[in-house]
């Protein structure tokens, strides 16, 4: 593998909303607490298609040229004067978002919820597709030899799911419902099974993405519509399951799980609705106790996450349908928006795999 | 005190909605493991009133005539063969909800959720407005002398207060948002100082419920509306409270509520609302990475309460605002129904407090 | 298979220690909420030995003949008027010990330790090697077809692993160190290895111990000696592992487990030493903030423990060494008894297998 | 007050064991995101009397002059160019230990655990007794008006018992047994009173110090002796306390306090034994299901504690039986080194108090 490091790099920016031009940019300079990452694959997440697309989500605006993506790993090559913890030739995941460190919530263990957070591809921070990035290195994470770069980048997405499968208190041997078969919920299928998962009953308006599911580790599939509530609790004998999570962003979806739930059973809201107001059955909330957690991105996954990626236990790489090298960002980014259905993960490679 | 057991006794039967007639009937005969007990003093709850008004709440369909009443306290005065707990004369505080202790939620400790629950005025279970009940021994709590019939009777909505706090691990020194100060709320301030909160914050529409709520250890009082979330986030430094807890069952007090807590925070619906559906607002809970918990009575709380009324830091017997020998039941539930905003609680007694 | 109930059956007495007489009994009769078991499988237990050899535990002594056996499984045969869970054939796992369900310990929850538990084959309660049993219906659990008596049986140890590693918090992907590969070790090593355990470390004196475990799921085994902690560091790459079983009852496996912990660790205690104090290491559990559980018995695991062995994960069979017929319960303990190291485990069959 | 910043400072130095010189030295320069603080009072701990004994503390050892002190508070007078959090005239409780934010611990909310920590007063780090310190904004803590300088120092040794009743799962209304009356247990007593505990049950060898204990909230005082946990058993109506802590550092007050629990209590380890095995009741732990934590300082605290401080509820002042200028800093170190039955908490006054 290749560590020298250039003087200037590919990068691929955003300018305006659908366009994604190539540039040559310097290779950054790193800080003293941050390693130099060559970046060897980028998933497109559903995140960067909104920006993509749109200049922004909720109160994140794209005000200049932006760099998306943060799903990435790569290779150290180089570190700076205070950063030990790597080495060059090191193969790396990376946690896309560098928190304070010093405020409440990052002292009490819930640091996605730093208000300080620089995270990769959200406006202002520039992000993962370029062909160098400089990292703080305590968001490093290394990974095994046996681990692609492809499933270390993908580890993001899937730290969504453990994240989400924790905060429901998630036991292995228990049963889950996940609604919403987007690669986030895909992952979290990936993510439960990792967890022992007993039952993984899933539900979403497209068959190939259910086949996906199944390949991943789901036990039970159900085509979203008004019944699929009814069928999950049929399926586990009248009771229903212990957690459900709902990755759709949908109202309906967000019923279906929580109709899916056995009393005192817990779900989690990792999809964003596109409203701010969803209706929601609070007496069966209050009759049944359940508890109800929302998600935000993850905090103390990475190393659980590539635990569970290197143990074989589930294959990620099958969600892979679309690669592009970074020189054909625009074409990912196209690709991931107009075929929404049809591709579950498209993935960007900034330098060429040896 | 009269220890004697009578043939016959007072009870006030709710023949028809609206009706209620103080008929003679047999004193009850305990079974082994149950105690006789000399009924003092019961507290008129809102879902009495929701049985006399109505007849019914949601599923639970009065059939036939039924004795309503479940917040109560008394005297042993009989112990079956195998009730070896108590002995005639303690006097005691009623937990009016029988388990089965045999299904997965007793066992896991979560007995409030038992499917088989025999729970006082609910229907078809008869309550305790009458002059001596037969209750399972394990299901009655000494109290010490000096703590009153009332105060005893009224563990039964402080309960709820402890129970919603506990659910949403609220811990001394934090701060906690309550809306709505019908006798629930009220009773859930008195919980909270209890508890040790550093801030309580109330919000109600009517003034005297918010004097009350001052008396028994609001901090901070707020008239209902629109801008009542926006105050409590003033109030607390723009920061928001660490508990809010719904007791209203109103939409509009649900947002407040919601709106209310601070990054992280957690929610403890109490109320339930009129309607299946109220809408939530989806994206500030992920966002915010809220925690909602619902809640259905109680359990394991009599103990805790029976400690905290005793202590002498709460006086909840300022909510007490009417009071009525048993014989003027029905005058009772009408002062409850026609006069909600003035009437905080009302009380019976069914036997002369000597 | 044959449900039709005898007037009499065959019952293994020990009227003195070292001493079992195979009797004819009267089948019991059931109480209404009890159901008769034909038992098919009992497992042979420490617990059974010690009190065969030296006739007590501890404060638990054996007055008058008893018949020991308390990890068992069987088909249901007959039921009580009031048990309506289930009904002749079915095959259940039998949870050995019947609590009250009225006590704190059984409402919070931790049924474990109720103090009026009635616990198979402690004096003075009879035990499992009969040809029948009554026993309460809420403490018999369904088994699917495809899981084997034996197995069923041995769900009774295998609880006790859950139940040590539900108690230490451990989570899917993390490490752990088990000290001790007897019958209770090695059932933990498979319950780790259910729980998704990364890394799975045994210790023990005995080579064809260590070989056992490896089967079940050790991934690193050590013979035991002064420098298994150290070995343990070394293999975790300096760092400890995140939880430790100690299963020997033994001062120096406790020594070991405790010092095989990283900073923050979490240890279980499941062993009892045959001492009433043994040494541990104070300054250590303070500057590495230590958790320490001790365990007694288990609440609410046999779904969660029927659930793992009929996953397929882990082949608990590979540890049944040694089988007898009832008629042979003597040759049975004796076995047991003289043959520690070479005996895994030992079962007993009171009815033919069909 | 004075808020003018001098070139030089007097500081307490201690060049050997039991020699303390006052020197004068540079006031320090602040880091970006440092502010600079005038010491306004400063608690000597237990720690800095050993390291004035013996130039030791287990591993850490005093190689070069140190300036020893870590309890304390005082007013900003400067704040670095990153540091917005403060203004000059702020008061504030100085939390001792500095930690990465980084790793593994810090990222997972204990930070006590952190090994990168820079602790004031640990050598070679310089401590408090000095008239001017430079802390990190992060670890400071605004306090109110009514809260004085000498409370707010005391906020130190109070965290510990915050955080030990916290490990404990500590809820109000429980009872509280704690052993060892120095000023790290008169302190618990005071955190156990602030955390709503129903009963507090103290035990030590002075009289004097039983006294203070009532001053701060302890409900029933003990002699310590071999029958303290008979006793406290008795007090609790023969089921024991929820839970119990050690801070005598002692043998026999560990075994009080394990002695002392209630079926499925728990016990957190504050006090430091100075050999490196204790005799620990270990079937007792295990028959009873015992929880025991190792407490290491203390995390997330410092805003709780000062709550509870400017409540009113305790009055931890009636604790200090010693003041004294910095010029005096060692006949301070002296009285607490040969008084320490009679001094209970000895204070320095590096500025005259305005």
């Amino acid at each position: 593998m290749d560590l020298t490091i250039p003087a200037t790099m590919k990068a691929a920016l955003m300018t305006a909303p659908l366009q994604i031009s190539v540039v040559e940019l310097p290779v950054p300079e790193v800080e003293p607490d941050e390693v130099l990452v060559k970046v060897m694959a980028v998933g497109v997440c559903g995140s960067d298609i909104h920006y993509y697309e749109h200049g922004r989500i909720g109160p994140y605006v794209v005000k200049k040229p932006i760099i998306l993506g943060h799903e990435c790993a790569g290779i150290v090559v180089a570190c700076g004067e205070k950063a030990n913890r790597f080495s060059p030739g090191d193969r790396v995941a990376i946690e896309p978002g560098v928190t304070c460190g010093r405020c409440d919530a990052c002292k009490q263990g819930r640091y996605n919820l730093c208000p300080d957070v620089q995270f990769l591809a959200t406006p202002p921070v520039d992000g993962a597709f370029v062909q160098y990035i400089a990292h703080r290195e305590d968001f490093l994470f290394p990974i095994p030899d046996h681990l692609s770069f492809e499933e270390a980048a993908l580890n993001e997405p899937f730290s969504v799911g453990i994240h989400a499968l924790r905060r429901a208190g998630f036991q292995p041997g228990q049963t889950v419902a996940i609604i919403g078969m987007g690669p986030v919920g895909l992952m979290a299928v990936a993510a439960a099974k990792s967890f022992g998962a007993s039952r993984i009953l899933v539900s979403d308006v497209e068959v190939n993405r259910l086949k996906a599911a199944t390949l991943l580790g789901a036990t039970d599939i159900l085509l979203a519509g008004d019944d699929a509530s009814a069928e999950i609790i049929r399926l586990t004998n009248g009771v229903g399951v212990d957690v459900a999570l709902e990755t759709a962003g949908h109202p309906r979806a967000l019923k279906t799980a929580l109709s899916s739930l056995r009393r005192g059973g817990k779900l989690s809201i990792v999809g964003l609705p596109p409203v701010d107001e969803v209706g929601m059955q609070v007496p069966f909330i209050c009759d049944n106790e359940i508890d109800i957690y929302g998600i935000f991105r993850y905090a103390n996954t990475y190393p659980q996450g590539i635990q569970f990626l290197s143990s074989g236990l589930v294959d990620i790489q099958t969600m892979i349908t679309d690669r592009y090298p970074l020189e054909q960002a625009q074409e990912a980014m196209e690709r991931a928006r107009t075929n929404k259905a049809g591709s579950l993960k498209v993935m960007v490679y900034p330098n060429p795999i040896a």
